[in-house]
């Protein structure tokens, strides 16, 4: 579907650049809310928005379809905020959670099946905030899409609204599989980028050069710390199986090294060698 | 130093890419050598040289100064290879191994202070042979120039070689100082984005998207094995020592996330932001 009005609840870089290709492809109203004062200013001076409301009730009042793009935690409390006025209005709505588990309960327990679908845009920067949303890009973006038990009419309209507006890929996904495989895609490189920039931070030289390659490593590391936070809590126990796999693989890196066993090291390097030259092609 | 012969021995990204740039600078003759014959031949007909040799030793007759560009463990048996005829020919030598401190003793045990200092570009790309070549930028790099006990004049040399040559940024290093500096720096970055490949190669769900998040993350992965199974050895208990600092990160974030506290993780992952933030300025 392509909505007339569209709504967007969080302005910083995920929501600030959605709203502002829905406007670039013809949407005739994005109607936005923002806590943050500044970001919504900013948001319409940039034509991002053609209209900033007070509070995230006043967005499904005038929506035809909602978008939640405030941090998960907050992306999951919206949802019962917003129940009555969704129902009432029968508006559609998705969000933009990294996790898709806690929100399609969530969303089922409040009884929402025929207005809402998660959706999980794999996009996104190492910027937050309105400033950063020119960085991020929806077209040709795989974006999974999650139905509630009995929602498969609502998630065939949102993923058309991927499809249609944004110019993006929508995939179907169950939400648990994708939390699972998030786990492993997504939040594992997180969090291993995070805990090596901490290393550096705690024991590496100071005042030093780093090149590239450090850089690169690191790079997540600069991502919000509150959305982080949130979506490592709420898929606790895939990121811990993830994380002792990559603990068992460090341990593993240790045997070889501390043995000086190069035959064995050259197969342990060929082995992430393989696996990454096949990504790139 | 800008000499009128250039010699290059080994022809791969590293050292086609300063052969490569010292001929754009106007060194009139770069005599190269490499085992690998296809590469010899490219190197030739890019232009990155303007002389092919059949074995080291007529690249050290033919030159001023010669580079060594051979894998780490490659360049340590070159250096007793050519001892006696660097100091026959009095011909000034480097090399581009990224761990220092073997090749400074390993040249000092052979008496070669007034012809030979350590380099080491902060520059490189985790492509391999002289078809990578082309990503190898040396001007404004970073190059560590770590002289042996007696050769400050041939480290001055040297150095001005890089600057006056290639463009580059020469740091005068002590050896030992540069190999702890670059476990934290390089040689950790390293493992960990290898470990991370390895371990989504062994665990990871099959045929899913990776986003750009996660391929930064691994980028490194794809270097050469051969090179790094060299650096790791030969820099091995600086490597382990930063190794077990990211075991103890990635074991605090295990205790944090175990325990579901959020106020700890989001100070923990505020920790990694702030110092690669820095790192960006």
């Amino acid at each position: 579907m392509k909505p007339d009005v569209l709504g967007v609840i969080g302005l910083g870089a995920m929501g600030g650049s959605l709203a502002w290709h829905a406007v670039r492809a013809g949407v005739e109203r994005v109607v936005g809310y923002t806590p943050v004062p500044a970001e919504g200013a900013a948001a319409l001076k940039a034509g991002a928005i053609t209209e900033l409301v007070g509070d995230p009730q006043s967005v499904v009042l005038r929506s035809d379809l909602v978008v939640l793009a405030a941090p998960p935690a907050a992306n999951l409390q919206l949802l019962g905020k917003l129940e009555q006025q969704i129902k009432q209005q029968k508006t559609l709505c998705t969000d933009l959670t990294s996790v898709k588990l806690a929100v399609v309960r969530k969303a089922a327990a409040l009884g929402l099946d025929r207005f809402f679908a998660g959706s999980h845009p794999l996009t996104g920067t190492d910027g937050s905030g309105f400033q950063a949303a020119g960085a991020v890009k929806y077209r040709e973006a795989v974006v999974y899409v999650t139905p509630l038990p009995e929602g498969e009419a609502a998630a065939r309209e949102i993923a058309d609204f991927w499809a249609s507006v944004l110019e993006a890929a929508p995939v179907f996904c169950d939400a648990a599989d994708h939390d699972r495989m998030l786990a492993w895609t997504s939040h594992l490189p997180q969090v291993v980028a995070s805990a090596l920039a901490a290393t550096l931070a705690r024991l590496g030289p100071k005042a030093v050069t780093y090149g590239p390659g450090a850089r690169d490593t690191t790079r997540l590391a600069a991502s919000s710390p509150e959305m982080w936070r949130d979506i490592l809590l709420l898929n606790r126990e895939a990121v811990l199986e993830a994380l002792a796999g990559m603990e068992d693989e460090l341990g593993t890196l240790r045997s070889l090294l501390s043995a000086s066993s190069a035959a064995e090291l050259l197969g342990w390097l060929e082995k992430g060698r393989t696996w990454r030259r096949r990504l790139s092609e």
